[in-house]
């Protein structure tokens, strides 16, 4: 059985669980997930008693054979209310729907096509699933797991390229290493940054999202490096920060702190703990050194076809990790105008020691 | 006045004109279009009596304050739900919302948040305003047009230099021409490229959105280059189709084909022309030739913060042309396991002739 159609099988059960015919995904990348088809139109119908169906529209029939062999499919400009139409002639009578993903445009083309088709002997009747494959998504199974290894390794090896290659030295702008970056994770084989490019020199680097622009490396400064490439869908995401030339004393005393709250963030994950703990491990470390106000975001997050995902590492999260989940831990210390830290790697949670996929060193590097 | 104060004032013309006290635009690239701010959450209200409101949460508080100097910032985790409840304090009876990006759950909170306030003494309502803001965007302002222009430049020279140094010739494969030219995109300049650059060879180029492979170019073969570079989150889009080698007979005859449909359709642009008939236009000359059935797509769409928005061109579009609609005529001819043309260019309708954007030349280039 393919992995897509293990997924599938994985949604169903749920479905089931919940009393529901059949769930409609519209969610694009829900959609990539559980039947692998990467064009810009396509949404999937998973049927409790089985017989699932893949709907699309003209421009993707070919691509929809090749990369959805396994599934039923239909062709309709209308794609969603069409499946929606299909659901009900072969006796839906509870259609789930993601309601975080569906517009209300979208429902009310969907009530449309219920009521008109209540004309027949069959009344269907629309329930929202909620997050149902978002959830099945945060454990990533051996495909995905291969696919954020290459991901991460594409990432770490632009970094020791560019490096090596002194691209990163004084003189030299935020914008123009951050395309380079980019150009050589592209060269490498992403497919795509995984988001915009962080570059962010001296004070930048206090600015935790800072967009790169012309400011220009300098020796002595801070450079934090925030970036990520995407392979099969799947995306990496690693921050490294280093110093130019030489670290001056309140630097290497931020950077140590960041680093070993970030030891402590990964310690703590573990099967069965809870995302507001492992966030505690790592936050109370920056805390007790008198920084806790200069850490002002979330430990970590879910990474996969998405950059953001679930589950959610911070005090405001909830829920705990479970095997197979794919994370970052990332705290960071910023000193407004003057300059931050922050230290990110991509991990697996296992039944064991996580898994570390982002390779690069974690030592301060001074280049 | 700023461009996006002005953009703004033209929504609150339509608000006004509709009856509505505030429309909460939650498109995030209607919100870019409107505010200029370019960060992952935002949201805006713009009521009809002005002291309009800008929404994001504490990540893009500097971002904000940066981007959307000139409208007042309502810093909230919850965005939407948050605005909507000032809108309401603020006097709002009918608020219009959008309806097409507005997810159900989005929806539902909305709702929430109304029903609290009408506890106090206004009870709003809520209102589609469908895509009032897509139909302003798709006429482009200067500003908006310049960009344009920067993106096409940035494709026309990455081809150029590809071309120039020898870069698209036999044993090469569609993924590494494909990634050189997303490479050179950035490096000159671009943010990303438009789209999933795509780059067809041989018999591939008969598949209008054949995704890049291993498939090596070969002498003799068509070459098809549909790629686009976006720059200030303005998308260029260009097609050409080269031959390697030596032209065959077929190949010229359908070049020569595909290139006369492309002129007649961008002769037809002018403002008030019907978009059914510019279509038309150029599908008639495919048509005579007895390759209707060849051109199995629409001649064109607009082109803007989205790669495809407002004016669809096509047998199943509806309107008509107006002056500063920046619109694509791509016209193709497939032959099915044989090879396919397709030439593209981004122009701006005009009063007078259209504005050509992309100018790499429509010659047949023989390489």
């Amino acid at each position: 059985m393919s992995r897509t159609a293990a997924r599938r099988d994985a949604l169903r059960a749920t479905a089931a669980e919940r009393g529901l015919d059949a769930v409609l995904v519209t969610n694009l990348l829900n959609v990539r997930y559980l039947t692998g088809f990467t064009g810009s139109n396509g949404a999937l119908l998973v049927r409790t008693d089985g017989g699932d169906l893949f709907g699309t529209d003209g421009r993707y029939t070919t691509q929809a054979g090749t990369q959805v062999p396994d599934v039923e499919l239909l062709v309709d400009r209308t794609t969603v209310p069409a499946l929606a139409g299909e659901a009900v002639r072969r006796g839906t009578g509870r259609l789930g729907y993601e309601s975080h993903d569906l517009t209300v445009d979208g429902l009310r083309a969907l009530e449309r096509v219920l009521a008109d088709a209540a004309a027949g002997s069959t009344v269907a009747e629309l329930v929202s699933v909620r997050r149902a494959v978002e959830a099945q998504r945060a454990v990533k199974d051996d495909e995905e797991i291969e696919s954020l290894r290459r991901a991460c390794a594409v990432a770490d090896r632009a970094l020791a390229e560019l490096a090596a290659e002194g691209a990163l030295r004084p003189g030299r702008t935020e914008l123009q290493v951050g395309r380079e970056l980019d150009a050589r994770m592209l060269a490498l084989g992403a497919e795509a940054p995984s988001f915009e490019t962080i570059v962010a020199a001296g004070a930048n680097s206090a600015i935790p999202h800072h967009r790169p622009d012309t400011t220009e490396l300098r020796a002595g400064d801070f450079l934090k490096l925030d970036f990520g490439a995407t392979v099969d869908g799947y995306h990496s995401d690693m921050t490294r920060t280093l110093v130019l030339g030489h670290a001056a004393d309140w630097q290497r005393e931020i950077y140590d702190l960041v680093a070993a709250s970030q030891a402590a963030g990964r310690a703590a994950l573990a099967v069965g703990a809870d995302v507001v703990a492992v966030d505690s491990a790592a936050r109370d470390v920056i805390v007790a050194a008198g920084h806790g106000e200069h850490f002002t975001h979330g430990l970590g997050h879910g990474v996969g076809l998405e950059i953001h995902e679930a589950p959610g590492i911070g005090q405001l999260g909830a829920g705990s990790l479970a095997a197979g989940m794919a994370v970052t831990v990332e705290p960071g210390v910023y000193l407004p105008g003057h300059g931050g830290v922050r230290i990110e790697d991509t991990l697996i949670v296992t039944d064991d020691e996580p898994e570390l996929l982002t390779l690069t060193s974690k030592e301060l590097l001074v280049l």
